[in-house]
């Protein structure tokens, strides 16, 4: 059950960010919560140094947030890069779609921004292209768009990835030592989703019925 | 299951962060898995304005992310603060414990750090103190520390909170479609902890034997 993810790709400079900026503003104004994923591939400190949540993180702590009234943030040190789809599981499990900027090596479907100025070749291959957003034609198979049809761009995502409907479990229940307890309609979502979503990796996560029996001594 | 949350308070410049680095250090020597939650009554904004991430969450995403081989940093925009059983719940359901940095309005057991120089006065009644670290002494029933005591501090919390042998569930079974589907044990625990993590609240979570049952249509 999470959220499809979608790369927008290029070469440094091509306008990646300006473009995605433009495709999140028109999907967010349609009512889609969106997560974003940017790939930092020279793994720069995040946080400012000798900020007091750097200063706590630097002395042992695996991980630090600062929250207010306004923003949550989190810095976490991680011993290898995590994967696209273990991102989406821990921290964006209620989103309607992932945008990242960058992994271009991912096998999630690809919108190539591609700039004359900046190049005339393409990064991808074909097959891995769902669209390519360019102020050039390339004889391809896939949708292409100019720098400027972020509507385009986002009527697309719509289509391919966010028209189907949502598919709430209709029925969740729980026995604990034997008894069923009732749960409230948000809670048996919670609970459904987490599962599924922790499942999806698993053969297991594709079938219509799923039952989890847990016994402790 | 989640971890157990202590709150370190004080007057502003009273050395709370200087002190909870060292209380951090002492943890981590000794194999804990730490998360700290800052609270920031100031609400800053906490990304670098004209970063990528902080012009894609501008645009309107909810959550971004930005993910490197070191570090995975996020920021969310709230609605309003997350309480912080929630922000435990949601970014550190894998740490031993959760130490906080303020949150003196906090129902949570507080260590109060008081220096002479800053004030001679506590912020915490008597009956919210887990113990106080200071260069004073005062007339309490709690263990009082010095400033330089981060390890008098850190036996107190392993003592307190730490010391409880962990429960791992016993049995994780799963069934789909009524068939039995294989887990290996890293699953089972992730699976375990997360249902385990979600009743929580609930009066179902204190069970022996949780059972989920999903089914859709």
């Amino acid at each position: 059950m999470s959220a499809p993810i979608v790369c927008f790709v290029g070469k440094s400079d091509s306008g990646k960010t300006t473009f995605l900026e433009k495709v999140i503003a028109e999907l967010r104004g349609r009512g889609y919560r969106i997560g974003v994923i940017k790939h930092d591939t020279h793994a720069s400190e995040p946080d400012r140094p000798g900020k007091d949540t750097w200063r706590l993180r630097r002395a042992g702590a695996s991980r630090a947030v600062l929250s207010s009234a306004r923003y949550l943030s989190l810095v976490e040190e991680v011993e290898e890069e995590l994967p696209l789809e273990e991102i989406v599981r821990r921290y964006l499990p209620d989103v309607d779609i992932v945008l990242t900027e960058g992994y271009k090596r991912s096998a999630y479907p690809k919108v190539e921004v591609c700039r004359a100025e900046r190049s005339r070749e393409l990064l991808c291959a074909p097959g891995e292209l769902l669209a390519v957003v360019s102020d050039l034609r390339f004889d391809l198979p896939c949708p292409q768009f100019g720098l400027d049809d972020a509507g385009g761009v986002a009527d697309l995502l719509v289509e391919r990835f966010l028209r189907r409907p949502a598919q709430a479990p209709r029925r969740v229940s729980l026995r604990v030592d034997g008894r069923p307890v009732p749960l409230k309609p948000f809670i048996q979502e919670m609970l459904a989703g987490a599962i599924r979503g922790m499942l999806g990796a698993l053969h297991g996560g594709k079938g219509k019925r799923v039952e989890v029996d847990l016994e402790e001594e």
